[in-house]
């Protein structure tokens, strides 16, 4: 395609995401079709000769737009924050229509150098002391399988270039919050560290924290079974209910016994952003990995995870090649990003932070995160005054957890009735919300912080959620 | 930023982004700074107050533009092509502008139905028989540790749910020819073998492409001492001299000894699109995975990694996750890519193969990778018949590796030699080529592909490098 081809497409692009992005409150939430709805209506065979563009955007709108759940819908309460605020939309095309290449410094000093100035600039917003250094990884998945990889080497004085992992006496073992995100989870196993090797400790019932208590008793029993306690994933602002591990405490048990602290903020991260919620984050500059998604609440579009260590050198050490198709003579003296991760090749992901600060500004992303704190307060205390709801579990951020319970509705019931209403809700799409387990029991989660939810569409939220509960009455 | 802000300043940008594509030939190809260069441009503070667009743009000019090495210039033959076509830079702006969110098949039914299709489509171009299903990872390295991490979880009876690989009784290797790429060998590690249990099996040294021998060798050796093969990584098309491991004769070692086998064809995957070349491949259908890139050679811009498995059960079981909070009354019916890699959230990257099939048509592909061998082929006569030039690897496909040999000069003498010329050409921005070592030893690779390079510019490149080589005699 021509660049001459590619404006005339480029504007009609561009109209054509900007009416989306006008009219996507009127759209259903929840994607209305069936599996295999959209797969159906794909031709079965590849494109033989080239169609004009007209063409594949009238096929985008019929075929693609029916089959997108609409995060970005002001109704939208599910899961977390998904927000692509258009501002880094414009960055995320600057970096595609670039069309550069991240495999070395070389390759694009500009991709690594605006890296380190945006990580920075982030680092410094979040209140973190200069001791972090950052880099941008797709996912908080990724950015905690790094972490534990970085810690398992560590521990296992960096079995990588001789037995590998496969090869230690005693084995290493890996603690987390009974609440930690299915990511951790994963991340350990991927590491190699065994299920049988991942303790998933008690969370205190009341905050759904984790218990200090408990974690210094499993580091205990390992110790005293002769296996080496390697890595603490600390999460402040679990998945379940937003529950923040008390960090001073799982640091000082870490750096007792010498683990890595692997702090996963991968939603709540963006509250550092506002110093009334700062407090929640006491204790991080004692961590050695940090890991905070901007393209959730604040916004920055996937993939942009930020991940921040305070000791690159061990990092590259773990991550480094140096192939000599790719040695420069600038090398020594620049940042290589492919040893701060997995992937070798890599987008020039900081545009997305860069334009969204700079077109937004910090002040208009901190004003907004205070707006959707205070719809989750407002709801929190609807809920909690209304009859035969309950929120079940206290509300830090902007996720409300709560449930409603008729009278003599218990158990397996009550679960029943929880997922009946809810989906009452989602298949109706005017709002959406997703929901998870306590206790073995269900509850629906309102996560509150598409950047276009004003407190009406709260208030419209609560009116839907009662009318679909309490009908089943 | 509103719609309509977006409207204005995204017609700003495609504006840019033509006239900057138009232009790329006008640039030097290697970017003309020094380390730290771009970093002390960039405000040492966060931005405080929103600044227009067009300052930003302003900036992404007189900042950034200079830091780009130019992959899309005409006369760049470095590393591997890394293509971005401006199709596909549509569907990733569409992607952009979508704002969606890939975590379940709830979360964007499209997003998982489309790469379904989109992955199938690129099967029947690469002649892949049916048997395969595939999905779309960011780069080569993540799909090789992914496919490493299957083969170990496999070869350990799923220690990952036990005791992890650190609780083995006997070790498992992983064999590779020593021109593997680099991702490998750190899939290998970080996937905790260990560097004492990676076989980097001579390649033959007239080919450079494995040597089957070696590899029966090897694993012969490994099962008299007690250990484990668990995979063989073939790489077809190395990245030092674009070499093919003989993939039939692999595939019988491997399946004699229960080993997974995981096709490494990063960049050479592309030449499946045409018949002429498809026998390289002859014997892909006995292998387990699959990795290959259309992003480099073909252009669907980073991070576009097609990774195909046979057995989507077996690798859906080591990467599975399934929390309450991403339940949903579909599961079971439907896809859930998370299950197929190592993130969780991802992007609707199918969207920019999508277009750039539609727009551009696989048969213009196809007769542009016809260009790029038939101008290599050029190439490599020139440079056969030139006095004191050698191509000193056989050419398979888009690349020449070559070396300028004065009479006299040998040995670290030559190497200084070859790096010298090499500086020089890099330096004036005339063009960019990358070095690699064979035997030690320094040669050049000339790396041909870029969508606009065409046989002027191979010719220019041509007298460029004698001129340059041959001055310093």
């Amino acid at each position: 395609m021509t660049p001459e081809a590619f404006r005339s497409a480029g504007h009609a692009l561009i109209d054509w995401i900007a009416d989306y992005r006008a009219q996507v409150a009127d759209r259903p939430v929840r994607a209305q079709v069936a599996p295999g709805d959209i797969r159906r209506q794909m031709a079965a065979t590849p494109p033989d000769a080239p169609i004009a563009f007209d063409e594949l955007l009238t096929a985008l709108e019929r075929v693609v737009v029916p089959g997108v759940t609409q995060v970005q819908h002001p109704m939208h309460f599910g899961w977390f924050p998904s927000n692509a605020a258009l501002s880094a939309v414009l960055g995320d095309i600057a970096c595609s229509g670039l069309g550069t290449l991240g495999i070395s410094w070389e390759s694009c000093p500009a991709l690594t150098e605006v890296e380190e100035a945006v990580c920075d600039w982030m680092r410094q917003l979040a209140g973190l002391s200069d001791a972090w250094q950052g880099t941008i990884h797709d996912t908080a998945s990724t950015a905690c399988l790094t972490s534990l990889l970085v810690a398992r080497e560590r521990r296992s004085e960096y079995s990588e270039f001789a037995g590998g992992l496969q090869m230690l006496d005693r084995p290493l073992t890996v603690y987390a919050s009974d609440q930690a995100h299915s990511s951790v989870v994963k991340a350990a196993l991927l590491a190699g560290f065994g299920h049988d090797n991942l303790r998933l400790v008690a969370s205190d019932p009341a905050t759904r924290a984790l218990s200090p208590d408990a974690l210094e008793q499993a580091i205990e029993a390992d110790l005293a079974a002769g296996r080496v306690p390697a890595a603490v994933v600390a999460s402040l602002g679990t998945t379940g209910v937003t529950a923040f591990d008390p960090l001073p405490d799982i640091v000082r048990i870490a750096q007792r016994h010498d683990c890595w602290t692997h702090v996963d903020a991968a939603m709540a991260g963006s509250a550092m952003l506002l110093p009334e919620c700062r407090p929640l984050f006491d204790g991080i500059e004692g961590a050695d990995a940090i890991s905070w998604n901007p393209h959730k609440w604040i916004g920055t579009i996937l993939d942009t995870s930020l991940f921040y260590v305070r000791d690159p050198l061990t990092l590259n050490r773990v991550m480094s090649t140096n192939p000599s198709y790719l040695q420069s003579a600038e090398d020594g003296d620049v940042t290589q990003y492919r040893d701060w991760g997995i992937p070798l090749g890599r987008r020039f992901r900081a545009l997305k932070l860069w334009f969204q600060l700079a077109l937004d500004g910090p002040e208009a992303i901190r004003a907004r995160l205070r707006r959707d704190l205070d719809n989750a307060r407002w709801l929190e205390r609807e809920v909690a005054q209304a009859t035969h709801w309950r929120v079940v579990a206290p509300r830090t951020l902007q996720t409300v957890c709560i449930r409603h319970e008729p009278p003599g509705i218990a158990g397996e019931d009550l679960d029943r009735h929880t997922l009946a209403w809810l989906r009452r809700v989602n298949r109706s799409g005017r709002a959406f919300l997703s929901p998870a387990q306590l206790d073995g029991r269900w509850f629906v989660r309102v996560s509150i912080g598409v950047e276009s939810t004003t407190r009406a569409h709260v208030e419209r939220l609560w009116r839907i959620l009662r009318d679909s509960a309490e009908e089943a009455q």
